[in-house]
């Protein structure tokens, strides 16, 4: 497909030059208009051409946005029904209007999001009416003088405290759509009212469309396919989890390696800038989830701000991980002995941390607590002891040899290292950073497992079962598929 | 005032236990309901009149908050004057509820954002409508039984591919909201289209009445008091910088004093934590920005992509503040004799790295090039050069000390910090930790230096004047400020 098009995309754009030597020697101005317009047009062809390739790859990366959309074209579909079936049309009239209004803006891709939106809407549609009915009524027992004053003031007042409102983040994060809607409607009727006598009648017919509208979306939002932004979120948190001790294993394999880079891994050590550039749509997704109702493994007082305390401890270690990073780019290295000394050490207190990682993975994946994450966090903490250890031991075996001279002779000999006679605590720096950084990410990860299991009893997981043989199966698979 | 609510709440809280104790004996059950009432009251109370502490300090900390609100009441008021005016009236009808409409929906807090808004709405509205009637005519040609199908298929197919159009990122960054007033005006359109038969003049109506909304909203939001996105960015961007500034200051002002920690420095600290969390609050007002006219220093194509990378650069160097500040705050010191002997040369390397970050704050500040970032530069990277040459020198005075037993004696002596026989490097270990990320943030710092150097030329900054005598005034006085 993409080969086809970029064939008629070379046409579009061979033609002007060709038609241009042509038309030239006969009209100058008119050719080069003619050759602007058409390089115009082959610009504009192209960048629709690659909207629309970008609009395909989304689509294939995830075909539940493809679904979205159907799902919004069909709940529109339904709700126009209500227009060309007379009988209902004549129930409602032009009120019906409020019905597809309703879908089209609180259709949203997650069933948090579009449970947040109609609830607001519905509450906040209420209590609007019904505070401008009031006031409406108060103005008419004020005389016709002072009735457009009292509406006025009282649209000034209440959207201006609304408006307000909406500056407050705990109002922001659950009701910030029904302030707004509290705003349209309360203006909407103390103005409308002004004028329509059978404000009660309006009220209600418009309040009832508006349920229409709202219980349609919810249908359809849960009954096809439906995307839960607490499933989303739960995703979120261990698929970022993933990634960090994915990032975690390249990095190290990278830096003890002793070939040239793989591109593969390359990739794979990218993963923690996901993790560090997350935390926004965890905010969001936390915040849909709490509308939600019950649903697969999930209540509806699941403890969706812990996730957030999660995914702060993993950024936590992302730091951590982008500094390891930043120490195995630099120029500057170890020396192979020095690093080979320590190879072994740093990949052991490595794979058990990701050890670790993955079986907090396990964990959230299965929502059961996991019987061995202790025995898995004793290693981990033995094995970056070992590597402390490691490098304590170390100014007996390299530093007295450099400082007797052994080795700067050697060098001097090669003639290569040497030529700058780095000093001994230079040769090892790089080094000490990837440990002391080693030593931090365990502490860190450490952090990560207290919030995991914090989760665990605020949404009391139970304990998994087969204890023993699942103990080493599960985990040493997933660490050997890495 | 604050006082006197407490007392208030004070006294609803001790009327329960009060009165509870008067009527039990009398009326167990109901006394209790009593009791549960008022205490859920007490609770009601303490809740609201918590939000209404956090508004009134909200609205302390930021009065142009209030003056929005007090904008979107004006709007409001004003277009309800359409309403109340008879003349107006007849010439809209029922239609002047889309001006409401358009100013509760379209009125934003930042100019940015409301001409986005604005100018999504007013394009999608033209769009859709003509779309809508131009569907609509071909409907009615292909007679009674068809139209209903063709206007349902279209609403299906045009809601669909706007929904999805939603989920590219260069269109939801530019025209998400259009893409939303574009599906709700052609369902309206197209549904309402069936009965009425005035299309035409509907649309006119509705245009216009959109329009005068729109400008409205442009009108107030530009002449009282504008809050302009792109000053917000640039705002936030150089307040970032000197956040990072001071965090520096402090977390090496920290580690290297002598006496307990201030209350002052711990919170100067923390003041890379804002610039981890500012890239939402970034992307979205640089999405904003493009939509601004020229106003105040800055053009219409004033480069913000430009402050997006600026805003990377400073996001990195938090990362290595971050890594840096957990060094300092770790259990495992070096010994105070290192520590002061590296103090001076550390203390030097960061006042230079400051003093670079604060020139380029006024960089920013005045929109002028810096004469003098060069100098600089230079003289960071030549302290934090003196620095690692003092950590070269370093296993020449103390190591051979060490391996030839004369401290480790001493500190057997002393008995407190030798009773584990502390090895060389891991004395040494937390100090090389903290050097070599003060060479890493110098590092980062250079990349900051860069994209704000492409900002100055992209946005053609000026030479500042007077190179000379500003030279060394307003950084040194900066810095003595800080």
């Amino acid at each position: 497909m993409a080969k086809k098009a970029s064939s008629r995309l070379e046409w579009r754009i061979n033609v002007p030059d060709g038609t241009s030597k042509v038309l030239e020697p006969e009209s100058g101005a008119v050719g080069k208009i003619w050759v602007g317009l058409k390089g115009c047009m082959g610009i504009i062809v192209l960048k629709v051409w690659r909207v629309l390739e970008n609009a395909w790859h989304i689509g294939v990366a995830d075909p539940r946005k493809v679904i979205h959309c159907i799902k919004v074209g069909l709940a529109l579909s339904i709700v126009s029904l209500f227009y060309y079936m007379r009988p209902l049309y004549d129930d409602f009239g032009g009120n019906a209007m409020w019905a597809v209004m309703t879908v089209v803006v609180v259709f949203e891709y997650t069933v948090g999001a579009t449970f947040y939106k109609c609830i607001n809407r519905v509450i906040a549609t209420f209590l609007a009416g019904a505070l401008g009915v009031g006031i409406h009524l108060v103005a008419e027992q004020s005389g016709d003088q002072l009735k457009p004053i009292i509406l006025g003031m009282s649209v000034f007042l209440f959207a201006s405290a609304a408006t307000f409102s909406r500056f407050i983040p705990s109002v922001k994060a659950r009701f910030d759509y029904g302030a707004m809607i509290f705003i349209l409607t309360f203006s909407l009727v103390s103005v409308s009212g002004y004028r329509v006598v059978e404000l009660f009648e309006v009220a209600h017919l418009r309040l009832s469309t508006i349920a229409i509208g709202t219980s349609l979306c919810i249908l359809v939002t849960m009954l096809f396919c439906p995307v839960w932004a607490g499933c989303e979120l739960h995703h979120l948190i261990h698929q970022n989890m993933e990634k960090l001790a994915d990032s975690l294993d390249g990095c190290v394999t990278e830096y003890f390696k002793e070939n040239g880079s793989e591109k593969d891994l390359n990739k794979k050590m990218q993963g923690y800038k996901c993790v560090l550039n997350s935390k926004a749509a965890e905010e969001s997704m936390a915040n849909f989830a709490r509308w939600e109702p019950t649903h697969g493994r999930f209540n509806f007082r699941h403890p969706w701000k812990q996730y957030l305390k999660i995914g702060a401890s993993l950024r936590n270690c992302a730091y951590c991980i982008e500094t390891l990073n930043s120490c195995i780019s630099s120029e500057i290295q170890a020396p192979p002995c020095l690093r080979k000394h320590f190879s072994n050490k740093c990949m052991k207190a490595s794979s058990y941390s990701i050890n670790v990682l993955k079986e907090l993975v396990i964990t959230i994946v299965k929502m059961k607590k996991s019987s061995n994450i202790d025995v898995k966090v004793a290693e981990m903490n033995f094995a970056v002891e070992e590597l402390v250890d490691a490098l304590k031991s170390l100014p007996t075996t390299h530093f007295i040899a450099t400082t007797t001279g052994e080795e700067s002779t050697k060098a001097k000999a090669e003639g290569v290292e040497g030529s700058e006679h780095p000093s001994p605590i230079m040769k090892v720096l790089p080094l000490v950073k990837v440990v002391s950084m080693m030593v931090e990410i365990a502490t860190r990860i450490g952090g990560v497992v207290n919030a995991v299991e914090e989760l665990a009893r605020l949404a009391e997981f139970k304990a998994a079962k087969d204890g023993k043989p699942k103990q080493n199966q599960p985990t040493d698979k997933l660490v050997a598929d890495h």
